[in-house]
């Protein structure tokens, strides 16, 4: 395969069927726009106003317990609801709605407000790996989609730095997950594996966009990466979901999630914001999921500094998604930072 | 149909395919997260140190003419480039790419820098359409898809405050074109209209997302809209491209642009960010292309002030774009707003 990375090209994403407009000298260009405010605050371990952390009082007006590792509750505001679906589904092809039922829960990750997943100790990360795991089986249960994700940073919308996640389940397949579906099914109909174990195989074999590995773990930049530091998080063997995953390899998980998240912060010494979240085969029963491969997507807006991010605006949401440097260059900053946090050296 | 607003479901995007959850009653959620600043601030009427201004430099080192109407010139740091085809193109099926060719452009709207749109005079907005027009029938000629768009404020990355747009043209066609295409085709070919003239009919007969009208054009919240305050401005009548506009039809363009954009700046007293661009037919000689119309979207990413936006974030990304107010209720905001300008009354 050659790959001239010095001149405009697209690249297929072959997890979605999307395209991304890669435009490589581009990086040249000035910045005279947005500068956003670093993260770079201090919080104490407590904060007295904060509804998130233990012994506080929510915005509901429920009050947290004096928790310790980790505490799921159900979203005081949520996205979706349990409801019982009626009949009022309208199918006319123009206007065309759907009843839906779901559940929105947050995770906390720590009762330590001034903490954030890289610089929580590993068994601490552990527990997090648990509770997604644990929480995706038991709403998998009643939900065909469980998206378990982050959104980490003011400037991804997160209204609470206290270390959280969110949980929101679903009886319907999102846009993302069908799409995703439909490829490694197709994939999986033509070939003897599961299209993201070849994918890994071949991202291995190459070398350009690895960041970390270890025993059971990979993170790359994708080939088709839209946002600067955009990685993809994969185990090496084929998993279907969380709840999965050994002992061992749980382990092994908060380890490349701290190895591989410090190295975001130190990029630009700074806590990396970013959106992220697990994919993991749907719940349906009945139905062969075997071409699906667990996997996490990080999405970070950083570009150019800690101020500085990409923006997806006028050409990316009226036409495509452009990236201004390659998935290769990328990778080759990330994978020649340090491991160990910049906050612990 | 009955169509029940407040409880959470999903709707069909008829030009696109995709989904959006639309959760009516999360419009409570109180918001503790990231303020943006107000665009309120007044600018003169020329720059000495704005690039965009007439007579000045520009980054690349080039002086702008003293122009009086609209003035276009090369994109100096173009995503884009004219460079011929060579047989880079790698077909692999996980790591596909494809050569490009394209240009971008950068169109001034008037030399005042303190302008934009919705305070230009008519006449000025006339002579924006004309240059739109212009523009994308000459690029038309080499390139299947000219993306015409415009980034209007900070908050959507734009990096000058200089009333213009931008034309990228490209010999593909970009992911939302091919969406736009694939559903406009499937749909003209089991109907009697293009979808997107059925789909205005609908709108008028039911009257509850209709933002403005005139002789010619109409603005709608889409039924499927995702930002908040999100717009489709769609002419009455069947046409394939800008170029096709007869003069009537574009005075008329320039008239609803003042008044639409006018009533998006009065709903918080500030000008309002977006980014909008144009969907035309593409330019693939011999092919038939008379199940497309012509359309306009507008993306403005304010929710609830001049200051909080709807963040596009963690489930958005990972699974599915969500909305917390129905498109009824937001078409209902900007219709009952006076069409005049606020600095202007
Ligand atoms: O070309 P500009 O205005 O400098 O850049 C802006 O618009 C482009 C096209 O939508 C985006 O790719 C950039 O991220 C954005 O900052
Ligand atoms: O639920 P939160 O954290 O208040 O809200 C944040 O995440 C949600 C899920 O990605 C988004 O819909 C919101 O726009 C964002 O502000």
């Amino acid at each position: 395969m050659t790959l001239r990375t010095d001149i405009p090209h697209r690249r297929l994403n072959a997890l979605t069927g999307e395209w991304v407009l890669v435009s490589p000298h581009r990086t040249l260009r000035p910045w005279q726009g947005k500068q956003e405010t670093a993260a770079r605050e201090q919080r104490p371990p407590y904060d007295p106003k904060c509804y998130l952390c233990a012994g506080n009082e929510r915005a509901g007006g429920e009050k947290n317990p004096e928790y310790t590792g980790t505490y799921v509750f159900q979203n005081d505001y949520a996205a979706l609801l349990p409801q019982a679906h009626d009949a009022d589904t309208a199918a006319d092809t123009l206007f065309h709605t759907q009843a839906v039922s779901g559940e929105c829960r947050v995770i906390c990750f720590s009762p330590r407000h001034d903490w954030t997943l890289p610089v929580m100790p590993v068994e601490a990360i552990r527990g997090v790996v648990d509770v997604w795991a644990a929480q995706s089986e038991e709403l998998g249960v009643r939900y065909r989609w469980v998206q378990v994700f982050e959104n980490k940073g003011e400037i991804m919308g997160c209204s609470n730095p206290h270390p959280h996640g969110q949980i929101w389940a679903s009886d319907f397949l999102p846009n993302e997950a069908a799409m995703e579906d439909k490829r490694q099914r197709e994939y999986r109909a033509t070939h003897d594996a599961p299209l993201l174990l070849d994918y890994l195989d071949g991202e291995l074999k190459d070398g350009s966009r690895i960041v970390v590995q270890n025993e059971h773990w990979v993170t790359v930049i994708p080939f088709w990466a839209v946002w600067p530091y955009e990685t993809l998080l994969l185990p090496r063997r084929h998993v279907l979901r969380l709840s999965d995953l050994t002992d061992a390899e749980r382990d092994s998980l908060a380890d490349i999630l701290k190895r591989h998240l410090s190295r975001y912060d130190n990029l630009f010494e700074v806590s990396f914001p970013y959106s992220m979240g697990w994919h993991a085969a749907p719940n349906i029963p009945g139905e062969d999921q075997s071409h699906w491969q667990l996997h996490a997507h990080f999405y970070p807006p950083l570009l150019r500094s800690a101020t500085v991010k990409k923006f997806m605006v006028g050409y990316e949401m009226l036409a495509e998604a452009q990236r201004d440097l390659t998935a290769e260059q990328a990778a080759q900053t990330l994978a020649a930072l340090p491991d160990q946090h910049y906050t612990e050296r």
